[in-house]
């Protein structure tokens, strides 16, 4: 297959930022991602814009990428409307992955912008897609992961203190990234105070509500020389969606170890040789099972990888150095290429204060899911890209 | 670029039906897409799924395709959703495309579904982005079409009759598709006598409101002769998006022209060498647009392209014969591969008495737009589609 780096990114600031539209997110992160890149709007050739539920928000189906590159000057290239709840971000860098690597095109923009912070439906779950029935009987998302956390603390003894380390390492992490919506860090304590959510999650067990977008400019690698000295090279995607049955063991997401499993072999890589990963942390007690389906450690053992500080800066493997989702806030459609521009960041050296030393292979991984009222089921997207410094 | 074939196709019966949901349609098309290709189930590696506005009316704004699959009994391979107004069934087959041109997979499935039947907002435009401020103020697609209407007929000298002679064609078409939601024939007085919606625009100038779905299973050439002897290659595939500003030429559309230059190039053809193609007459006045802009006849001819029978069965090109969107209707994501699927019949010889007489060689093209209100300027896309016989 034909190789492809990323050769600019962007994002905005995540924050609640209710006089903002998508438009205007979207632009400010196509704008700095075409900044950092030095590609001429000229040479863009294809777009995807990512969003999960903006449309139901802002009666803008699909209008949405074409009305950010207006706005900066950009038409008739094709742009298309990519969704996977989520991982909608991911996915939209994974269609301009695809173009590339199919030999139509060599320059390619992706976007992904979310915006939670004005809702239509006051009290609407935040969820991708608010499928009807379960989320009506209140089975939302909280209320999954902390069936998911009882689980997973009656199977291998995982503690609350633990799932309250996730947040404390990604909320100290934060303190270095003006992008997140929380830029202070918290102790173990203020998490086991904070107000419960769903037993045994606490309001700082869960991400926050959030607005942003995120831009990736990727081309072929043999052309990336023309942009950048340091282009970061995709060396892998992947993507697959699992059905979890109810009576299914609860304590893995099979299409986060279908998806890992893919993306591994396709980089001629394992979890060992992940430097840095930005990893979907909607809850804390998503973190540790990312951990475990990802490879980084054994089943059962993401509490104690966590709490022996093995996912910090300078431990095993630095999970979420942007401060991960539970910091940076989480608006669907953003989160994955807000992911991405920090590893873009992390293997360039770029990332300041909260840089990973020595970071040389990044991963990236999102997760979207709903709940299928039709099956019964729960449906859930997994998102993965390896990135190796391509210089 | 990895050469691409379409091994089996399918679609419902387009009609009003408030009672089937979009799973339900979506189902249908695929099964009798796969009970065509001999493709099992298990071979398929990737899905797409298109559609324009069924988030907004089903509150799934991403789960239609992972739902449809699990229906089907097809779990665990990456599935996306796509959206790109009208063209959002013709994006998915587009992207299909992209994913095994790239290499990375082998068979893919897109699915195009919508339904327009049952309306969350009464009155609503049926636009696939019911943008807020210009549709509000009653500047809908019949409003839009009807002021190119009135400028083909000042510039060109038009006339009422040619426009009713596009409906007359296709709805004769139509009496030998059982897929479509009007099978009857009309005559010229008919279609002026109907009730007018904006001058000179009356009903059978319209497309009809829909339900509907179709999906198409695509594969790399050289596996096709594992599934059928008679293949259908795709031979080029083009997007394009284009801004109309104000002030505009309004009779023609710069996406039309764009990609179907871009579609030529890449298959290597000329508008001569199509045998039939099923366009974008969402109303009559577009289909003469489209004669112009895909070169079927020069600018300005439309009208007579059609009084003249150049545009029947058995004329130079065959438009429609399927009967098109004035009488398959129009349910947004369903009709690109609706048409695809009626191109991917007429190439094989299976299209009955509709049947176009040595065809060997066709064309798809949707075209979905919306009036941008920030930059109050009209944006569509144009997705095209040359397909030749494989075999």
């Amino acid at each position: 297959m034909r190789e492809i780096s990323i050769v600019g990114a962007g994002m905005t600031k995540f924050a609640k930022m209710p006089e903002r539209d998508v438009i205007d997110l979207g632009r400010e992160a196509c704008i700095k991602a075409i900044k950092s890149s030095g590609v001429p709007r000229k040479d863009i050739q294809i777009a995807y814009c990512g969003t999960a539920r903006t449309g139901q928000l802002l009666n803008r189906e699909c209008g949405v990428g074409q009305t950010i590159l207006l706005d900066i000057g950009i038409s008739g290239i094709p742009v298309t409307s990519v969704g996977n709840f989520c991982a909608s971000g991911s996915s939209a860098l994974r269609e301009a992955y695809l173009a590339i690597a199919s030999g139509m095109y060599d320059v390619a923009l992706a976007i992904g912008v979310e915006k939670l912070s004005v809702r239509k439906g006051k009290g609407l779950p935040l969820t991708s897609d608010g499928v009807t029935l379960l989320t009506a009987l209140g089975f939302s998302p909280p209320a999954y992961f902390a069936e998911i956390a009882t689980r997973h603390m009656y199977e291998f003894g995982t503690t609350e203190k633990q799932m309250a380390l996730v947040t404390v390492k990604n909320r100290g992490h934060s303190r270095y990234n003006p992008n997140c919506q929380y830029q202070t860090s918290v102790t173990v304590e203020e998490v086991l105070a904070s107000r419960p959510i769903v037993d045994p999650l606490r309001m700082l067990n869960c991400c926050p509500t959030t607005d942003g977008a995120g831009a990736i400019l990727l081309c072929a690698k043999d052309l990336a020389w023309k942009y950048t000295d340091k282009p970061v090279d995709i060396i892998a995607s992947s993507l697959h969606f699992g059905l979890y049955e109810k009576n299914k063991d609860m304590t893995t997401f099979n299409s986060d170890r279908a998806s890992g499993k893919e993306a591994y072999e396709m980089a001629g890589l394992g979890p060992k040789d992940i430097d840095v990963a930005e990893v979907h942390d909607c809850f804390s007690i998503a973190e540790i099972l990312h951990y475990e389906d990802l490879g980084f450690c054994p089943r059962g053992e993401g509490g104690p990888f966590v709490e022996q500080g093995k996912a910090d800066i300078g431990g095993e493997v630095a999970i979420n150095p942007s401060g991960g989702l539970l910091s940076r806030g989480h608006p669907l459609g953003g989160t994955g290429l807000a992911q991405t521009t920090e590893i873009f960041w992390q293997l360039r050296g770029e990332a300041d204060k909260r840089q990973v030393p020595g970071a040389r292979v990044g991963m990236t991984h999102t997760m979207g899911g709903f709940q299928d009222s039709i099956e019964l089921a729960d449906v859930a997207s997994s998102c993965i890209h390896i990135y190796r410094q391509g210089w």
